[in-house]
């Protein structure tokens, strides 16, 4: 991870697309979700969706992973270039979690995220934290997924 | 899922136990989450964590699949007793999510929630909105995870 004083606001990282294909869907619901409009076309058409549509913590994991592979892509390319890494911390949490629209199987959903705050940790003079909105948008330019995370993330060493 | 009217602030269901074990944890965090101290046991064991930890996002899905079979198993309750069944409607989203302690491997968490508000919906008078605490806490009695959801039910017909 970048150090805090090297993470700018507004710095918007594109993180990649993915579509959400069927028998993912019901893959991933079975295991984590098994409402019937997420593992069931039959009951899914039937329901008020209208069809088989992604359980939102589905949508919210491929986020995730896109996030981290971005990071983890990021850090590679920094020791690439003989810069120094700082350790990304653990998340202390997120809020405002938002999935305004359902995610259809089939839908290509294309996930981003801005920087939306930095600032430095009273009681720990060597961490940051890092605020971030992490979204995903369908292939009709519809808002369907939002968060914002926190991030503890090391200070530049003096 | 019971009616708006059925449902008690307070109400609080026991969702049930999960052991996390070392192979899940590493199984989902490749798929979603590859940071090296959920993929990696000696990465893990040199981190800040020193030891394998779960994803914070499957904590959180271990709930999600926790709270959707203990309302499906209600559901086929209340039909067994002839009562009707609402519908569940969506989920607008959620706030407040923590992880407030990591969840190591072989590290069994219990879950539960609460219901916390309930409040019918002012352009919707066939709906309301049920909000509940959602918690995990482990073998020590330590909370390691919690959030609170928010879920659109049916009012009971007049």
């Amino acid at each position: 991870m970048k150090y805090l004083e090297d993470i700018r606001v507004g710095e918007t990282t594109e993180l990649g697309a993915h579509t959400f294909a069927a028998e993912e869907i019901k893959s991933f619901a079975t295991r984590f979700d098994p409402q019937p409009f997420h593992v069931d076309e039959a009951a899914a058409a039937h329901s008020h969706f209208g069809g088989l549509i992604a359980s939102g913590w589905h949508t919210a994991s491929v986020c995730i992973r896109l996030i981290v592979l971005a990071r983890l892509r990021e850090e590679e390319a920094m020791r690439a270039r003989g810069e120094p890494v700082g350790r990304t911390g653990p998340s202390p949490g997120f809020r405002d979690l938002k999935w305004p629209k359902p995610v259809y199987a089939g839908d290509t959903i294309t996930y981003a995220t801005e920087v939306i705050e930095t600032r430095p940790v009273a009681s720990r003079p060597d961490k940051g934290l890092v605020f971030a909105r992490n979204t995903g948008v369908n292939q009709s330019g519809e808002l369907v997924f939002s968060f914002i995370s926190a991030l503890f993330v090391d200070r530049r060493p003096a």
